[in-house]
């Protein structure tokens, strides 16, 4: 028997939210969860509808993207959550979809601006857009690379993982991640919601100004600092 | 055996046409419900999924902010609603969310025009956009200079509370009220309506004019005026 | 016992036909149903939920608005639909709605110009926007006098009520009409339709030609020709 | 006892995914399914609503048009499909909708420009909008000269039907094939989400780049390639 049921599961689980949430449609996105300890995580299989899986068809790799258990491919997005997880070693679950707005941003290349509190209560930096995949890391092993495209953007503009749990790659769309497969879902909502209230904030006014630094800095404190004083869980209200 | 039973209820049940109306995710969003005799109010606990919240898990807090009744911290803007029922008495319920097209409005910094006959079926003026708050109330209390920014702007523009119940607050988002917590939430999903029409409108034709006076005047007149003959109930037709 | 027991049924069937198909939140809209012989019409009630409604609360009025038969209230816009149904012998049923898009073309006065071949399956005009309503007008018998503006705005144009069954009233929102109240809402929902592809049109490219004339007078022929060939039923494929 | 039972269940399945997946309403669409061995197909009758009809509705018609079996007149786009199986002997299902950005960017009369990987996953081409019919094609035997029309179109971009199996009918709509019914719809949903998208992606930034060559070569590669590595199915992830 499986030494894995409860990391398929949970994979399982999270995998399904992306559909009920909007975020996919047909074989579109996969989310991944990590288990540290293990050394492993469990990923949707390649090319796979959402209605057909089962738990069992997660796919087990380590982190060098070796097959542990499974009789199917995993997904063709593998090697870029090895790779995160490799270097990221706080995160344990990643999500990646093709949702709408958030593809659309992608495809703009341009950065997501802070513009409000719900974005603030969520990250207080711009939403990032990686720049598009340079040639020659296109010609490599495009996957792999993808992971070094999305540390390369953080370790240039001088982010955290931890701070800022979503990135858009250039051309392509959307990763986000958290401390379980949950929250990187969550993200992945998230940033879908920030993108469309982003594109219409300046539909209504091109010269919509970011969130002025008080508020950004106050927010910041209100989920981080010392006294930080909200929710049971996590979200604005 | 609680005292509020039936306040948690009428709380709950409002707090869930929120998701319900698709005017939140998450845990976004948080509605109240105040009894003015005894002086208290039951709104959402903090950071609580819809999903998972039962009538119980309301939590009771009088005027002033102090705990009466509750297993669970307060919603976050707490201070907000009770500021707003100790400054306007005539208002027994409060509704604050993240809808998309309100927030984007808000982000904008933009007051929404009165461009027709939906928006004049429930307030003759245009929905004011609160500018963004001073950095000196920011690093004060900030969810009770909430409330001070919402009644300042209201006193400002000389508007009335009973007349026009809603508010975007810049950067940040929209807030309603009405005579009960149904009639706030209810306020919510209009605000969110109107706000979608009124972006769709400027769209199509940027030069669109407001409302004419004659009109404006028209449906005051026809809910308001001496000779109101319009509905059972409430709402365009 | 009513002698209008079918003429109600069916009012109701198709006022629930409203928000099932996103066309109306909360009390806004109604449909009417007229019985020629009779000389009455079946309506909603004025400002009652679709959730609460039963199918013997429609009120029945004739065609000078005095009530028949009915407990509450007729909406607030029965002297559009009788002036209508006056005017214009040969309809059977009136839809009014507060549907966002079509809202939206009627708050920016503008016609929704014939852009495409779904478009032209419906109508083989622009689709009319009667200018808002004298301030003479509006001052006099408000509600009559939108049935004026719609019977003026068409004898302006030449149009023929049975050929375009559809017009939007500046500032307000859409009407439509039909052999029966069915058909009625049918084309609240194409207008709806056909507005919203009008705007994403013109977002994509703001030069889209109209419909070149070849087509407009294919798409009227196989229809309304006498080589008629087109369905066991109405609308495009 | 019909010889054809299993096709028409083929061609009614796939027919009521349009109405699922959002991409028609009422009795807009049709999707057909071959059987290149007999030398029919099955398709939607013409005018029939999706809630009412059943799998024995479907008609069976020859690649000339000629009636083999069924009560209803076949859909009034049948000689186009005919003519397209006639022509593209490697297709076995063919899908029409309204669906309203695929519409949008047809009336706008634009190709849809590769804008990322999600549009690169399914093809590696602008999706081909064909110029509106030509007056004298409209005025012979319209439904055939719209199958001359992609015909036409995909000869003089010369593009493969089996690398593009989509294409926009400029004033009209989409027109999607595969290999069999099931294929040619998922191709709808994905025009359309790519429709989206590119609206989108161009409201954000309107000198948005088309997608780099070594990314269009290397999806290509990827599904396409001697090594192709991409999924137990379609479709991005």
């Amino acid at each position: 028997m499986s030494d894995f049921l409860e990391l398929k599961q949970q994979c399982f689980e999270a995998n399904l939210q992306l559909p009920k949430l909007g975020l996919v449609v047909y074989t579109f996105g996969n989310v991944s969860v990590a288990d540290h300890t293990k050394g492993v995580f469990a990923i949707k299989p390649s090319g796979v509808s959402y209605d057909s899986m089962k738990a069992e068809d997660m796919v087990i790799v380590d982190f060098e993207n070796n097959l542990v258990e499974g009789r199917m491919r995993p997904s063709s997005d593998t090697k870029t959550h090895g790779y995160l997880y490799r270097q990221w070693p706080g995160i344990g679950g990643i999500s990646h979809t093709h949702a709408t707005y958030s593809v659309a941003w992608a495809q703009a290349q341009k950065d997501i601006p802070i513009l409000g509190t719900t974005h603030a209560d969520h990250l207080t930096h711009d939403i990032p857009c990686a720049p598009p995949m340079p040639d020659n890391y296109i010609r490599e092993d495009y996957e792999l690379m993808t992971g070094h495209q999305i540390v390369d953007c953080f370790n240039q503009r001088k982010l955290d993982y931890s701070e800022v749990q979503m990135i858009l790659i250039g051309n392509h769309g959307p990763f986000t991640w958290g401390a379980d497969a949950e929250k990187a879902v969550y993200n992945s909502k998230i940033l879908e919601e920030l993108a469309r209230m982003a594109l219409l904030t300046l539909q209504i006014n091109p010269q919509a100004p970011r969130l002025k630094e008080a508020l950004i800095e106050k927010h910041h404190q209100r989920k981080h600092g010392k006294n930080a004083y909200y929710g049971q869980d996590e979200g604005p209200e």
